[in-house]
């Protein structure tokens, strides 16, 4: 019983796709995806954290009148990611997809693969030029440069190296290490997972606290910070009942939960979180791992409004 | 899709049958079962909070040589509670029973029943003299005086009346109260039901602050104690994650974890307390909730350890 039978290992162990497209937009256009204003569009779910992190960068860098969004229902059936009017989602003005697979089979006809979110359409050429949130992220970075209304700086030079590992690390133990255990099905993979999980934070933990800077690479949140912040934001909601992460909450954490606050509380992103998206999508799609499909009443999350001081 | 569903209403509701065996130990015997030492073996779970009561009674009143035991195997097939060799569980040497429906089915041919524990068994006429574990927690300390090694008084007669009312409180609200949540197959009875559960919890964390007593009666810790030890003992552990109470955990309640802690550490308690079979139990005989039946690998239970000053 897999929830993603082809991408479960005879062992029981959850192994992510590849992302199928990966088209690149340039600030000189010579691939052919030149940064025009309203051009692109982004499909995501406010459930999902990989989408949550394009919608943050976008964000960040005041693209929201560049780059236009249409949020999916965060519960999905077999049908997958769709698309029409509900609480916090709509249906789709650009396209009237009432499915995404539909800009997947627009874009490949022979398209087999799991449809994920986000997505970055391009209107004139009728196609998606990316699915996969790095590349996402760092094309609002680099390649939409001349539209940029805010200043951050998501990528500085200086520690390049340091940040690419970093990033590598979150990614491989935390970001993907929750969904490693939460869709294991045997209890060594399972085990396994967990315990990476848990050294992964506690070692971000230790991090936080013997360099003393709010966030992981200094004074400024870069993107490692919001690739953390997708799945710690996620994480005693859904990822420590559900996906069974349960030996701490980040609430436990003195570091990681006054981190999660710190960026929880900067301008603009408390908006991007909707916990009731997040919380209807994993308990109500996942239904392998939740028959009841009903969702918890809890966590007491009131910690998490308390801006640091 | 119900755990059990003879005892589910139609609108999704937990109702647990009653106890079908009531027969009664008294010291003159006028009933037909008098205290006799070895003569009554009990058969019980290390999972189960009311069979773990009665372990808790018996060994309060120093009834272990009156009274014997044997443990079942924790995780439960369609066959019911099983009895063979295992980490902290064993054969029956009583009577041979492979499962515990031969005790109930050598009672009453008829039995239909859910086959649960605790069972007291009367060795000599060969039948269960009772199955509830409110009447056999009574019985050790009505029935059995003679016998008794130890004193603990249980029931104190002089507020006889506000402890009456404060267990049928815990029983409703709280031991109860976490299988309603638990056990509920739709999503407005499952929160009416946490909702409930947690304003009782909320209750007696405000009783143990106003009263500033250790206990929820007084100085000494009677039954009603021990009733609530034996739900809030796997709170954190099953019914946060496993049955989506998850509000809050007990951990985070100052008075209730220190009062939990505070009963922990009374002479021979933990002895009672199984982690594994608890946990083993939950997670892996209940298929409809829990159907990958992998068991977490937490929570961090280490706080319990710690001795209230």
């Amino acid at each position: 019983m897999a929830q993603f039978p082809n991408e479960q290992s005879n062992d029981g162990e959850f192994t992510r796709q590849e992302d199928a497209f990966r088209q690149w937009i340039t600030p000189d256009g010579v691939t052919g995806f030149p940064p025009e204003k309203r051009r692109y569009h982004l499909y995501v779910s406010l459930a999902c954290p990989w989408a949550h992190r394009t919608l943050i960068v976008r964000h960040l860098l005041g693209l929201e009148e560049t780059v236009s969004v249409t949020v999916a229902d965060p519960v999905r059936d077999e049908r997958g990611w769709a698309f029409h009017e509900g609480d916090g989602h709509s249906r789709d003005e650009v396209n009237g997809f009432e499915f995404l697979s539909e800009a997947y089979h627009a874009t490949d006809p022979q398209f087999k693969g799991r449809i994920t979110v986000p997505v970055l359409w391009d209107r004139e050429r009728k196609l998606i030029v990316n699915n996969s949130e790095d590349d996402i992220c760092r094309m609002f970075v680099h390649g939409f440069e001349t539209c940029h209304t805010r200043r951050c700086n998501l990528f500085p030079t200086e520690h390049a190296e340091e940040q690419k590992a970093l990033s590598a690390f979150i990614y491989e133990k935390v970001n993907n290490g929750v969904y490693k255990a939460g869709f294991a099905t045997s209890q060594a993979v399972y085990k396994q997972a967990v315990r990476e999980l848990f050294i992964a934070l506690d070692e971000l933990e230790s991090r936080l606290a013997n360099r003393n800077e709010p966030y992981l690479m200094g004074k400024e949140a870069v993107e490692s910070d919001w690739r953390m912040f997708c799945t710690l934001i996620r994480f005693d909601a859904v990822y420590h009942g559900h996906f069974k992460c349960n030996i701490r909450q980040i609430k436990d954490y003195p570091q990681l939960s006054r981190y999660l606050r710190r960026l929880y509380h900067q301008p603009g992103i408390s908006e991007t979180v909707n916990m009731d998206h997040i919380k209807r999508h994993y308990y109500m799609t996942h239904e392998d791992i939740n028959p009841s499909k009903i969702v918890p009443s809890g966590p007491d999350l009131s910690w998490l409004e308390v801006p640091v001081e």
